[in-house]
């Protein structure tokens, strides 16, 4: 069977560059029955030596040194925006409207306004599009989504999830530049809200359904640092931590924390939810496993299940090793290029579609707006 | 060396009525340097058949049913309160005015108000007193106390605690009489505020210092239940669950949450404080261990130390057996009496006094307050 | 309800002093209904100042120094034996003749032999007997016994258990003498076999059924430590380390190590038995919780269970708080106590009885001839 | 800087023919400092369809259905073996005699004599080789030899090791064929000792040094099953279970165990080793934790440390994502084709080479006689 090329337009070479690279390369190695072939025709960079580098270690076939270049070109199908949140809205905008597939990553952009603007773009132009939120296709959490979708937890009471890292307590890292905007509003938005919380807040409304209301605060706990654009100490903008409350659409409770100064937690993204029959908990740190309880069960035998998600049976691990054998962080991005490919085949919607993670875009505008006005805030 | 008596009068025979007793009696056993020995001497309950059981069981020399009479005896030194908490406030003051020391199980009472009473009459008869906010003394939260205190976190970011259950989703659970009066608001002034966030309120001050404002949010799942002494469906008046944030004095940001509704979850208290240098993380479900983590290790080794807390120079535990010999819940209590027989040795003040205690009130009423009005509430 | 009282007469206020007289103390506190009541008459030592201040301490009536003296009291019903192992045969023996009932710490005695003519006298003598093999009686272990016994794993493969600990590293500690008899084989019999291997296999045989042959390793990696009774440099005579592999009657294999130089292990008692259709692990550093898999679970959910044993419907549970809350080392002996009262008064065999327990031994002195031997031997 | 290819030759298409597959396509991507680039040139097995099949999965250039072609190809620098071990032997020989490198998926042969034969072939003909006992590559395994060999142990005195699985349980899986040739001793030349503890021997006297002699016993719990190529009921060969203990050549002892019967464990792969100062433990279910005990810890925060092995000072670390963000069982042939390809660079040996496998043959060789003698063996 020959396969149908997806030409694939990259833009931006950082670690997200890397992640989706990884993810267009291994997928049809994973994924042979898909229709689709990625393929790497071009990456697009402002630093012509770091991006020509980046194209001869991924194998991409050309360069480009402005993005809109790159939307120009006729051999190029998909944008895949992987540049800081501010240049989300432009690209994306500019990709739909030459008839470009848009692939973006999170969040979708700094402020559901831009969001918006963006939806209604890929609308018009009835371009396929999605946003990398990539924690949905772990497959413990594709297996979350499995048991509470089946009812098995019944009526939910409870969901709680937090992220929580800490390399940015040493007063003494700057912030802003190439390597540093996520810790500069202009740049990124927000602090964890956009970059953590969002993933947290993305994962909760696919297994959870929609929120109605939040109360929040934030905190910056570093006032100043060195600015690696101006040279000189700045006033930090973002969002250090956060943390808020909120009511489901269900009627359920939520609580969600993020912060970058929880020492001892790398990239700790936990969740769980409590239902009425059962709960399920998962952590990233330890991310092959999923946590189960059953209420149902023998009341001698009754706790928590410790599931080692590497099964035939269990989402998409037929396609990798045999039980027991553990994949990792970046299979999520493999997974969500072999969905966004089939959804093409499908003729379906990859989701997150920039439309879902919209929703998303308002959670978090109504957590910071909370957290500013100290006061409850309804999502419209 | 002979030992010093000091007779006590407990009120009430229920749960906290036992783990009491046990205190009282293994303290001796296991703490035998103490001057004072409690003696067991009376206990009061308004059901004459059952006190009378439970004196026989535990070894009260006599009874009475009615507290009045058990205040008003020349031969009780301590009156101590395990009574449902609409009668702390009553039987507090009129034992500090009889001039007994005075033990109260948490809450306080219901309300600040009903707490600051009782404050004032223990102030005034200068009679020892102590709230039995047991947790502080597991092993290994008085060790997370001690690490604390030497610094060895730096700096505080971030406390969260849980106290999580799950015993009353069962719609057809009824509320209210002499087993189920934590479910009525009349006798317990709250729900999970005061049940079981009370416990993380006292404990998280006690390790990190005054809360000065909270937003909080609470629900209850189960609107009506079947009320024990009046036979018919009541409205129910406490809350099931229970979530606030907060700001620490010391500029640490709080997250707190309790519900009765996580299933999976028996008695869960947690909890996690994480500082510029280290962190701490415990829980009630494995309680002889304490983790730690400490960002000064060498790179190469550092993760969370998982810390067996039973060798003789850890809090407590050069009175129990073994290094790898577990202990349990009720040596909580043990410590307790073990701590207020020595306070008087020392003429020290036990804490959690009432004047402390009624610290963890005012937040628990801001809680209610802030979750009933939907804003940000300051702790006087 | 009158009390029957059982007058005991304990021998040796070492560690296991302790955790019986406190297992005397506890039982009818929390086993109310038992028909008999421990009443502690003596204690005997050989140091007198020693024994005086345990007999105060822990509230024994009177003290004797020659445990002849003891064993021919009237007022005496049971001899309670926590001396070293060099002199359970003697003062069993002259127990039983004198017609009291026997209780006696673990192992039986130094070898089979000196056990075997234990078990004629105490069945000569008709006496009630009971060997404290505490382990059986931790709720998770006992739980352990009854899924077992229910059939839920079906034919058993394998069983495997460890007990590790680290305390004798130390090449400067002392062998011998009061405190550090265990390091000593004149007075111990053996080193970590008898003393931790031996709760391994009786716990092993009581759950799996009879071992049939042993091939076994046995270290003793410092050779020569101060002896406390001589004061000179002396031979180690004991295992510091034993290995041994076995098979079972029911023909699954078993595995089994102890060793006290395994660093960060205090006292990791551990085991596990894998069946046909489930398994099961437990360990001591956690006690409460017990591990079970059971493959007939829906494959979707399918991972090991982590059971909080702390219900009412657990073994022994209903005896002391409620769900979620934890008991430790101590209550196993407090559980023996009550079944040895309990089989007072139904007539039955409190288990493991001296004959029950010579098995153990057998076992053990097998193990210790294949290490020496370099050879498999067939259990008799 | 232009690459130097590598033209390998696959002689396989199963399991491993998948990982190394892997392992060469990925490692360009993530070591592209490496100055040898793996080009998959041709792909050789029995039935034509299927390694067609496979050429076009993975992109071989080429396909060949007699090994014996592939070798005598001149455009071929190095034959990868991932057939059934009963075929290692003669095609390695036949590579390294026509000065192919030689890549041999482990166990080295199904005996001693066997891979004796192949170590004199390569070097005899110079050839570089290496046997992919890819477990030492996983980044927490080498972390474990790292602190080992910068002495933080100190003198060892246990190592002990288990691989345990399940997949074997059901009497109805039949042995033998092309997908269970590991059933069937003729292919494998042993069952899980040359399958599992191959594995556990080959890391433990990486970490550990030399095994001096062995104590063993094995099981057959299914005697027989329908054989897939006779279509008969057969008489199992092949040992479903194998335990040993051991002395190591610098004093410590060693146990070791594997299994297919052990309910619950997929790929449960432990390692755990003892020294004077500090432990160190492993499993394969969670296999970015390394976890580290140190004694020279200050005791109030003493416990194992659980070490999140994703920073970029772990060993291979820097070549992927960010700290906390986990990697996977495939990572570890990643490492190891990067890890051939540097030892060309350099003209050193890729451990393990064809010698050092050898003597994980002998230590295999040894526990099956000493399994089936019933006596210690020592390792010539």
């Amino acid at each position: 069977m020959a396969k149908k090329p997806l030409n694939i337009g990259l833009v931006g070479y950082g670690f997200m560059g890397r992640t989706h690279s990884n993810g267009y390369k291994r997928a049809p190695d994973f994924f042979p029955e898909l229709e689709y072939t990625p393929v790497l025709k071009a990456v697009c960079g402002r630093n012509e030596e770091k991006t020509k580098d980046f194209a001869a270690k991924w194998g991409y076939e050309s360069y480009e040194t402005d993005w809109k270049a790159l939307v120009a070109r006729d051999d190029i199908d998909a944008i895949d925006i992987c540049t800081p949140n501010n240049t989300h809205n432009e690209i994306a905008i500019a990709a739909a409207k030459a008839g470009k597939m848009v692939l973006c990553e999170k969040p979708i952009a700094r402020t559901t306004a831009e969001g918006a603007e963006m939806v209604t773009a890929v609308e018009e132009a009835g371009v396929a599009n999605t946003v990398w939120y990539n924690y949905r296709r772990i497959p413990a959490v594709s297996l979350a989504k499995k048991l509470i979708d089946e009812g098995r937890l019944g009526r939910i009471f409870h969901y709680r999830s937090n992220f929580l890292q800490d390399w940015t307590i040493n007063a003494d890292l700057p912030q802003g530049g190439e390597a540093l905007w996520r810790l500069d509003a202009e740049a990124a938005g927000s602090g964890v809200t956009g970059d953590l919380l969002a993933h947290c807040i993305d994962t909760a409304m696919w297994l959870n359904g929609g929120i109605v209301d939040v109360s929040a605060m934030t905190e910056t706990f570093i006032k100043e640092r060195m600015h690696q654009l101006t040279g000189k100490m700045e006033k930090v903008t973002i969002d250090d931590a956060c943390v808020f409350h909120c009511h489901f659409a269900n009627g359920s409770l939520g609580l969600f924390e993020s912060t970058r100064y929880a020492r001892g937690h790398k990239a700790l993204y936990t969740l769980e939810i409590n239902g009425e029959h059962g709960s399920i908990r998962w952590d990233l740190h330890d991310l092959n496993h999923l946590e189960y309880f059953d209420h149902r069960d023998d009341s001698l035998v009754r706790g928590w299940h410790k599931v080692h998600v590497s099964d035939g049976d269990m989402p998409y691990m037929d396609h990798w090793w045999v039980p027991g054998l553990s994949i990792g962080y970046e299979h999520s991005f493999v997974h969500q290029v072999a969905d966004f490919l089939k959804s093409l085949e499908d003729g379906t919607v990859c989701e997150p579609s920039f439309k879902t993670a919209l929703e998303t875009a308002k959670v978090c505008d109504a957590v910071l707006e909370s957290a500013a006005e100290r006061k409850w805030v309804d999502i419209a």
